[in-house]
């Protein structure tokens, strides 16, 4: 594969890739119907929340000039934007830390000089703005993001745990903060005598761990045993942002005594609807106000804002399309930052932070849509079992019946064998529908709801908090850290770092437990010496990175750190590994694989019926399951058989493919983007990447099919 | 079976089988080594703790006449003597909540007597406890513990859960008062501030559940997957305690700065060397000096105290030697309950609040020594199949050789078939030792380490806890709270009246979860409705009886309501439920089953031996998991198998068996003790009890041996 960079050669092919689902991604995520609530909602409060601290750290930073109001437009009508006229709507935008640091350090230049003044520090950022979108225009339109692909597993997840770091340690200095008189306020109020400042802070221990603690138990309330299906549904779906009214609700109860009013601290956000809100939204008249030396002078803040933009967004996107998820739609890298670039000088005119792709939501957001996607999976399954069992038929035949209705569901797999969905696990004589319903968990490979619904509600969601501010203005400080660190910690599985610290802490002797779970392929191939050795430098590495951030302004540009792992991966690692080794723990190699048609309308005609399926519980441990890579839909014989996949599958093109979706993975997925969709194919050998159970009831599968032919 | 009323019989009984494994109980418990250490020092924090919160409860309702120092002595002393000469060493004796409310009535009354006065009180008391000794000691030599027997499961888990909720009402009740001025303490100090308060309450909140859930995680430690395992077992071994040091190290922590010495409020115990606390010991001095009216009418609350201790004493007793943990040695109710009056005897005369069998420590006190035997089996058979495994044996012979060294151990049941070990899960090409270690756990039964060292050393330490009080001031009380919430989740695992109120809940689509864990029989063989009916009933009589405990005085006599039990259970219940479906539910027929012979020189051989194993982590999900039944020594086929036992098993009498041993099932067991050692050999029509993999490998093996034979 080589990299693309002819001008707009990029672009056109995003554009081309994205138009040909446009409308899919539009009727499709309608007619999932209600459900798509879920992991709207879910998304809304892990993009507005965040939002909505950050604004409230620069209203303290920027002497008020920006407020919580602002952080939620710009996210908001960035949002909106995007999910309409972006490239890939799994990307979520929001404000970010970087963009309040920057804005901070700018603000404190700006006040510093007197032809200036926090008078002239809006019109002078959208001066930098200008900037900084005209340099991610020019990279735009170069190709700049085939670079991304040098980005491998190793850069973008380093990236995601140092972001789960920062908002670990966000929730930690809320909390500690919460002892101590705020900054700015009057020290002579009741709340902040010695004794009300620590009852303050136990009670932000207790709101936080409250909500910290019920937030991680309910995402997982469909796998408990007990309550109704409907009930754990309800919980799983909407837990987190229940406990966050519950946790706001019991900040509540001790407020009926004599407790000073401050206690505990909620969020200080001003009116929207206040004269003085409106007042940057014109900050366009003053931008020709800015003498001459500032305007050129704001090129530098610029540079590195285009650098962290193109950084942040590119990776957050690469993050949200990660292999595991087994996407079909195209990404959209070198589009998507132009747009960004256009975004960023609409923000700038209006006066407010711009917005970008943001981690961990975007991702986040991708997972969410994978469970989504398995209920409605599931649904259309359990419809077809339940009419076999009705009709008392074999597990044999009812397996056929689901199959053929996964085939259905499925069609732009059909011609390729390893689409199959797994097996039923045992065949038992007297087969209930609730053992069917229990199986089908199992046997569904992960599979995400790609649409641009969720976003663009998300959006119109965050918009909406703009208005709803005297309602957000309830919600105590404290529930926020709590929220800061859940964020944090749901971040983490999935993160091969992660995962594989976690693998380096678990005691020899029960390591065969990962092997019986669902897991990377490097767990079996890579020598667990070599395993630590690489898990220790990439930690080095990342304890680097987040001592870079502390460093007052030059933190802004930690993404450096993370560029920098391009050449340390390209030519020191493979000094002190094996290129094999590099390979598996890395998912560095960049083979072609040919295309996998895609009919757009059979996969419609799945969701629309589907939708019309009971609503069930299921196991969406099985995407989101703590440990281990995510379910592969590969079955591992099939890395032993197709060591030569782009012969062995060339023959299986279909006649109707469209020509975008013809070289897909092999062009646009393999090349724009730095992922490997199908690396498993490749993998020489025979390795089997699942062990136990599975394993053998694949190979009972592949067997039994073979012989079948 | 009929009861055995004749005078004296009973106690003669329980001290001929006794007296039988006297001295295996001290070499037993001597030859674990220091492991025994760990159900030491469990026991003696779920021991000391709530005697010194009881403690506390009385200095503040009898005037500080007595104090913690009082309930500790009592504790200890009547440990350590029933340690040493008592029936049943699994037994723990404490000062337990209705004493504690006696004493307070008692108090009340002798203090608005003039010619009593709170100066005779601690004389008085010594005359009820001398009445309520000679009732005791009358109804041990009438063998009046038969009738216990007629308290069947229902009653016994009723009583356990009844006492977890007043365990849980002490915590709830302490952690409000955190919030509230304490009485008896002057409301102008600092830390009475409304403002000091909210900050204390709130403090105790953190610690409380801070202790609570750390508790709960670290008794799970040996499945954890991280870390060594010495270090698990550790944690697991005393992560409580540990915990319990944690809490109160960051109880220290805010106090750095200006907070009040007050917060967090901590045990307030006078110091044991002071003159006033010798005072009452010699109260046997004053006893002469009580007017004749009130030794007389000291007969009346001595009845009280008498049913409450006959009842506390036995069914404690009863609890600690559930039929799950295929206990080997004789129950001892009789002979216990005459030694308890005339410890009665020795604490009135010492003005000290008698010790009788506590719940829930008794039955934690057999769990963790489950845990114990447990470990010295595992080492054992790892030992065995290491040896194996090293000469490259196949795993039907590694099999072999473990099954050889458990029969080795398990002389006393050699000839009878069920007794042999669970089956290796699946046969592997390559076994390793990890793999073998691990399948262990679910391959042994439930066996308990039956001696009186633990006991006796926990009683020791209690009492070295009268010295330690300036250190045990340092405890913070909300950690008490913590840990009484702790002790009553603790006892909730095992108990089937919990089971089945979880069952109820659990979703339909869910239930078949349960089946394939260890469960109890009525999962299967009762209607779900029956089994929600007969739950509905259960917790519509414990909600009676908690009701009950709120009335001022009568509430000392709930346990008449448990009593109440028999005839509703008797006459009431039978119109309702089916006879079968009762059986199953409530375990309440009597079966003789033949005799199992024992040696005891084998079982000693074995843990001699045993402790010599390497230390090595294991599963005591087995023993203490969190659902189901505790797991079953006897495999699912034999119930199907031995429909008639008394016949089948009649040839398997061994002629070195002792006559104690040969009927101590069939009369001891299911006699003098309510329970049914072997019920599940006399099921009819070859029930299974474990569904799932666990009924397949047994099924497999029976099938293989009996073709071998």
């Amino acid at each position: 594969m080589e990299e693309n960079f002819v001008p707009f050669g990029g672009i056109k092919n995003d554009l081309r890739g994205r138009l040909m689902c446009y409308k899919q991604d539009w009727t499709g995520g309608l007619k999932a119907g209600f459900r798509i609530l879920a992991p709207t909602t879910y998304i809304f409060f892990a993009s507005a929340i965040p939002v909505i601290s950050f604004g409230e750290q620069l209203e303290r930073d920027t002497d008020g000039l920006l407020t919580a109001v602002q952080t939620l437009a710009s996210t908001a009508l960035c949002g909106i934007i995007h999910s309409v006229i972006g490239g890939q709507p799994l990307l979520i935008l929001g404000v970010a830390e970087p963009t309040v640091l920057m804005y901070t350090f700018m603000f404190n230049f700006a006040k510093s000089r007197p032809d200036l003044g926090s008078k002239l520090f809006l019109a002078w950022t959208g001066w930098v703005c200008v900037w900084t979108a005209l340099l991610l225009i020019l990279l735009a339109i170069l190709g700049a993001c085939s670079i991304i692909n040098k980005f491998t597993r190793i850069a973008g997840e380093l990236f995601g745990m140092l972001i789960a770091m920062l908002f670990m340690q966000e929730a930690i200095k809320g909390l500690v903060n919460e002892f101590r008189i705020p900054e700015r306020e009057n020290p002579k109020l009741a709340e902040f005598q010695s004794s009300w400042r620590f009852g303050n802070g136990m009670f932000a221990l207790v709101l936080s761990f409250g909500l910290l603690l019920t937030a991680l138990k309910s995402r997982k309330a469909r796998s408990w045993q007990y309550g109704s299906g409907w009930l754990r549904g309800i919980i799983a779906d909407y837990g987190v942002p229940l406990m966050v009214l519950v946790w706001t609700a019991v900040s509540y109860i001790p407020s009926s005594g004599d407790i000073p009013h401050g206690i505990p601290r909620r969020l200080f956000s001003p009116n929207p609807w206040s004269q003085g809100a409106y007042q940057n939204w014109t900050v366009i008249k003053d931008m020709l106000n800015v003498p001459v030396i500032y305007i050129i002078g704001a090129f530098i803040p610029a540079t590195m804002m285009a650098v962290l933009y193109y950084f942040d967004h590119s990776v957050a996107s690469q993050l949200a399309q990660q292999k595991e998820f087994n996407l079909r739609k195209p990404p959209s890298f070198h589009y998507d930052l132009l747009l960004l670039g256009f975004l960023v000088i609409f923000c700038g005119l209006l006066g407010i932070p711009p917005a970008n792709g943001v981690i961990p939501q975007s991702p986040m957001h991708t997972k969410s849509l994978a469970t989504l996607k398995h209920q409605l999976m599931r649904n259309r399954l359990v419809v077809a079992a339940r009419k076999c069992l009705s009709k008392n038929e074999s597990l044999e035949q009812v397996y056929g019946t689901m199959q053929e209705a996964y085939q259905h569901m499925q069609t732009p797999l059909v011609y390729q064998e390893p689409s199959t969905i797994g097996r039923l696990k045992e065949l038992k004589e007297s087969t209930t529908i609730e053992f069917v319903e229990n199986e089908i968990d199992n046997i569904l490979p992960v599979e995400v709801k790609e649409q641009r619904v969720s976003n663009l509600l998300q959006s119109l969601m965050v918009g909406g908090c703009v208005a709803a501010m005297p309602l957000i203005k309830k919600i105590p400080t404290s529930v926020l850290w709590g929220y800061f660190a859940f964020m944090a910690i749901e971040s983490l599985p999935g993160n091969q770092f992660w995962e594989r610290v976690l693998l380096v802490f678990t005691a020899p002797s029960r390591r065969y437990k990962v092997l019986e779970e669902f897991h990377a392929t490097f767990v079996e191939t890579v020598p667990f010496r070599t395993i630590a050795m690489f898990t220790l430098f990439q930690a080095v590495y990342l304890l680097i990175c987040f001592g870079i951030t502390w460093i007052p302004i030059a933190g802004v540009l930690f993404p450096l750190m993370i560029m920098l792992l391009v050449p340390v991966r390209q030519y020191l690692l493979p000094k002190f590994f094996k290129g094999a080794h590099l390979q598996d723990l890395d998912a560095a190699e960049f083979e072609e694989v040919p295309a996998i048609p895609l009919y757009l309308e059979n996969e419609e005609e799945m969701s629309s019926s589907a939708s019309f399926g009971k609503s069930r519980e299921i196991l969406d441990e099985v995407i989101t399951r703590s440990r281990g890579e995510i379910k592969r839909i590969y079955s591992p014989k099939v890395h032993s058989r197709s060591s030569t996949p782009s012969k062995d599958f060339s023959s299986f093109h279909s006649p109707g493919s469209d020509s975008i979706y013809s070289p897909r993975i092999g062009e646009l997925r393999g090349g724009q983007s730095p992922r490997h969709f199908v690396r498993g194919l490749s993998n020489e050998g025979g390795r089997i990447s699942n062990l136990g159970r599975n394993s053998q009831s694949s190979d009972k599968f592949y067997g039994r099919s073979q012989s079948a032919l």
